[in-house]
């Protein structure tokens, strides 16, 4: 393999297809760039893939001395290996060359506590470190993903010049990229994106249901009707391939391919942290919450057509005739629950983020997130710029649903929503994530809640005590001696 | 304080409302007890308990030396004190005392990994352990509570005959105890214990609600609404309180107590540790983390007060005039709602205890936890007859939804259920324990969920691939390289 002539500028290590295309993209943009694999054949394919994709100034090797003294210093060091073991086992690998003052990106889907550990281990070898979320897909990583780094501040500004160009480029708006905070904040903010993905997902495979179920529509309406919507508020890169998806025929046989699609959902991991985290900061997160069961409930595909059997006549679907759905009003109506729902998610995600900022005093722009998430990644969306303006307009934001211009959004489309929802409850069809999104917007906008019989509740069997409305303090009654009495 | 005439039977440390409640029980059951407390003053407080309460062998040791040595061997203390480091001090205090072959109860609300890990160090210094959680809130501790030892079948063996006295006692059921299984698994019992409370309460919360906000109520309607509740199919612990809680005045002003106390829920941990178990494990289990959420934002109060603000005109509450609703009616499908939703709550409980009983290896028996939880617990009610006979039937019953007696009840509740959540979403009142209920009915139950499509999105975005309805086999399209050909 041709050796470079001066040291180049950056290394990457792990060269399965993120790797690959990441590394591509930085030599792309004009910085020379090492990389190694273990497995040495990935390491003569991305070499390969250079030479073809435009003789790119990238320099393959296949022993990791090697690979890391030919990075100039300091040295950065990119890993996108498995999380978890693997990338200790990388960092293992790798510092045995490194030095002190040089770094090592960790750019996959890692806990963010196993970054600040390692933060430590690594400091304590006078290496730096960060942990930088790479939101995209393979796509996004070679041609500009969305980039979260967290950690080192020094080591950020190594190479900010690199990640300025590699990262997605939007119209006035930047390149998708911004430090994002100490510690393991670009792993955590990585981490929501992906539950938050979730959610959208998960709406979006509703509208596709309650469109297809109730309103019968053919995957070449469907095709069409995501198409529109991908010109209005809903712009997105996941209403865009919704509407690819739809357009596409089964090569194996007759019809279309996504109806020959298994309906079982893999996952990895990201979307159950961010519920678990959720429960842990006490935010209520019922809309990424609902994708995560959604697909757990994906999984029980042999138990669902069991008790498919059983509950056969259970269903109200056959009453609902077509003569008693306005096609083109249903379509009208799902696009706006699926918005408001959208709102709802976000508003969600948002709040988990500034949570946990709040804890690990990260102090995070909520506001500059939805920037960064304006290009590069799968969640991007032309959405982020009104979330973006909504924290321009007040940093402090309490919630999305609060701001202005969210709030008049909603009021104008809770009556369709409140339609779809119910159309499904009747049809029997099933949209966990829209009606828990509607549930939480008819929570959080109640003034007084069912929670004071609750707290009734808890101060009865177990003295846990309660407040009142109407004065301070903390009170307790034996309500059960109280009642006895009565009762005689 | 008079000192045993020879060595107590069982010692307690830990003399907090539960510990000293616990302890006057066992000693009115004929066990003489020890009682240790590191606050000295809680000793003699449940000292003159003992005395009042009709002179029960129960001895007071202000010192934890002379308190261990009062026991007879092989020695068994059962703490009752915060879970966490709290644990830990007590146990470090008795075990300086303790002997080979003496034991230790954790009687608290514990993390079950803290108590494999203290079963491991305790059997490292020849002591065998339990985690053994106790519900019954005070009055349970004191008359009969239903308890869920777990750990050492040796340590339980030494003290079964107290337990078996001491644990609320149901006709044709017998004593609320039995030996769980290994490891952390009384603990772990006990914290889906506490998440299907959560469930319960919410669900109950909601039909207030609706009962209140909607058919417009009275306490003392509510009031015997839940009395008539409490002699059918919802006859339970919790049912019978709510309608003590409608029936009592405000002694403070005018009124009914439960429209003074705020509504803002208290919560301690197991709620939260059953949800992100429920994540971990693959679990859906929505209606227990509805009602997570339900207390999150029930804590946000002041926030809620200002959108409610925000959003004054949203609702659709003003235009159910009360001619609309049918309040009879009303009472009856709300009752059905409850009772459909509390099977889906239950059978998300029960999957994730068999799902972890699983990955453990603690060959719990479903069945047998559904008898010991029909006497002493806050959960107690008839229902879990029914659950009992259901894995009487089919010990590996996929589902509680699909056994035949279940499968029946909600069949003929169905309509009932869809009518009070369509209900509340149209007043503008969330009902989200009841609709996300419905929403894991409607899902479990469907052969075919739009999964497909998210699968297709994933394979679209991650090359993640996905499997086929026709044929074996992993697939992946290149979806993006096929839309973009038929566009051009």
């Amino acid at each position: 393999m041709a050796a470079p002539a001066k040291p180049t500028r950056i290394g990457l290590a792990g060269l399965a297809v993120m790797g690959q295309n990441l590394a591509l993209n930085i030599a792309e943009k004009g910085f020379p760039i090492s990389v190694y694999n273990r497995t040495t054949s990935k390491v003569d394919e991305t070499v390969e893939r250079a030479k073809k994709e435009g003789n790119l100034p990238l320099y393959g090797f296949h022993n990791p001395e090697s690979f890391v003294q030919s990075i100039q210093k300091p040295r950065v060091v990119i890993m996108l290996v498995k999380a978890g073991s693997p990338v200790d086992a990388t960092i293992k690998t790798l510092s045995a060359y490194l030095e002190k003052g040089d770094c090592i990106i960790d750019g996959g889907n890692e806990w963010y506590e196993n970054t600040e550990r390692r933060q430590k281990a690594m400091a304590e070898l006078g290496l730096l470190y960060l942990g930088m979320g790479v939101s995209g897909g393979e796509e996004g990583a070679r041609n500009g993903p969305s980039l979260m780094p967290g950690g080192s501040f020094e080591a950020y500004k190594y190479i900010e010049d690199i990640l300025l160009k590699v990262a997605a480029q939007v119209p006035d708006s930047g390149p998708c990229v911004t430090y994002i905070g100490k510690g393991g904040s670009g792993n955590f903010v990585k981490m929501v994106h992906n539950g938050i993905e979730y959610g959208d997902m998960q709406l979006i495979a509703e509208a596709y249901d309650v469109l297809k179920s109730v309103g019968k529509l053919s995957n070449e309406e469907l095709r069409i009707v995501f198409s529109e919507w991908n010109k209005g508020e809903l712009l997105s890169f996941l209403i865009e391939i919704t509407a690819d998806i739809f357009g596409i025929k089964d090569d194996k046989g007759d019809g279309y391919l996504v109806d020959k699609v298994l309906d079982k959902t893999g996952m990895k991991g990201t979307g159950k942290w961010t519920v678990q985290q959720a429960a842990d900061l006490s935010v209520a997160a019922p809309t990424i919450a609902a994708s995560l069961d959604g697909r757990f409930l994906s999984g029980l595909k042999e138990e669902r057509v069991e008790t498919a059997k059983v509950f056969k006549e259970g269903g109200f679907g056959d009453i609902l005739t077509d003569q008693m759905v306005d096609k083109q009003k249903l379509i009208d109506d799902v696009r706006q629950a699926l918005y408001a729902s959208k709102i709802c998610s976000y508003a969600q995600g948002m709040n988990l983020i500034r949570a946990k900022s709040v804890e690990k005093g990260w102090d995070l722009k909520l506001g500059e997130l939805a920037r960064i998430w304006k290009g590069g990644c799968i969640i991007r969306a032309i959405f982020l710029d009104r979330i973006k303006r909504a924290y321009d307009r007040n940093p402090d934001l309490a919630n999305l649903l609060v701001d202005p211009e969210f709030a008049k959004e909603i009021m104008e489309r809770q009556s369709a929503w409140r339609r779809v929802v119910c159309l499904a409850i009747n049809a029997g069809i099933s949209t966990p994530g829209m009606s828990t999104s509607l549930a939480y917007f008819d929570t959080y906008r109640r003034e007084r809640l069912p929670a004071n019989l609750v707290q009734a509740q808890r101060d009865y069997f177990g003295a846990h005590t309660y407040e009142r409305i109407d004065m301070e303090g903390s009170f307790h009654t034996e309500w059960f001696k109280i009642a006895k009495q009565s009762k005689i």
